[in-house]
């Protein structure tokens, strides 16, 4: 005898397939929706069926995006000559919600990982170098880690042949950080990198 | 302008409206259904529509179920003479799961709260009434809380008149538990009703 209603199992099964959503959390989660107003229930249902086909990729910059070109490439005050290359979409949101960029954008999808079997066929490079010719700058916004390195690196070498000033984030003591708590090999690059006041 | 597509957003929206999401986990899940086989995405939101037809409460006992009565009240081998009382459907989960139960359930739909101001009316306690004839026991398997204790003694009252046995749930320490890490009131509880060997 099955026990509880199948809908709500498979419900379960798929809402678990979500990274950091456990078993144990996603049958909550959908245990939870059997108490929403029927009319937020459908509306959430029809919302994922939606994305489908409503969301996608900008065929310039890679962003995700319900248009096509994204809102930022078809922008006509955005700064063309300069682009931000980051790795997902949710780094351009970081960085657009500083309000100190007025640059395009180039999303690779994804960062080298050899260990992962992640390759540069993988990422969005080739498109990137199609944008390449009225560029004057690239800032690499990637992250710091050994892969945000080694994909920097492997650009630069890919940039090397052109007049394009590269340019990358500055590495220092976050804004607020109390430095008793700050890693040493941050702490050691801001005192390298030191700028007179 | 806009940054995220809007169908990202709202889906956000809704996704944070269940309980331990928020808002940057419910984020995270948009962006990776955006990764999901489309088949997927399109089958997680029929079933998440479906769910509001489909699923409902057994009219008998209050389990959440696909058809009414539910399989444990419609099931002709159990044990009708037994009914063993419980918060949720999650409860009935977890006690059909020690396979040691063989009687029929009455799920309370919540638990009396005077602070969160749940009295006797928002609980499923009227149908539990109309089943107490054919009736020889009632297990109270309600949390061992304050509010489980209330419901209990609250429950307790409105079946002294009849000739009705009431148990509820043996305390003590839990099975693999480790006597060093039991809090004091379990153990105290464990001591005061121990068992001759």
């Amino acid at each position: 005898m099955k026990l509880l209603p199948e809908t709500l199992e498979l419900i379960t099964e798929q809402l678990s397939r979500f990274p950091g959503i456990g078993k144990k959390t996603a049958q909550r989660m959908a245990f939870d929706l059997l108490k929403w107003p029927a009319d937020d229930v459908r509306r959430l249902g029809e919302l994922i069926k939606a994305s489908v086909d409503k969301i996608g990729t900008c065929s310039i910059c890679g962003l995700i995006a319900e248009t096509d070109p994204c809102p930022i490439c078809a922008h006509p005050n955005r700064d063309s000559s300069v682009i931000c290359v980051v790795e997902d979409t949710m780094d351009v949101v970081a960085i657009e919600r500083t309000g100190r960029y007025r640059g395009k954008y180039h999303i690779l999808g994804g960062i080298l990982s050899p260990l992962e079997g992640v390759g540069p066929d993988q990422l969005n490079i080739e498109s990137f170098i199609q944008r390449l010719d009225a560029v004057d700058e690239v800032i690499l916004a990637l992250n710091p880690s050994v892969e945000g390195e080694t994909t920097a690196l492997y650009l630069a070498r890919l940039l090397r042949e052109r007049p394009i000033k590269m340019t990358r984030l500055a590495r220092g003591v976050p804004m607020g950080g109390d430095l008793e708590y700050i890693d040493e090999a941050t702490l050691g690059r801001a005192l390298e990198e030191r700028n007179p006041l």
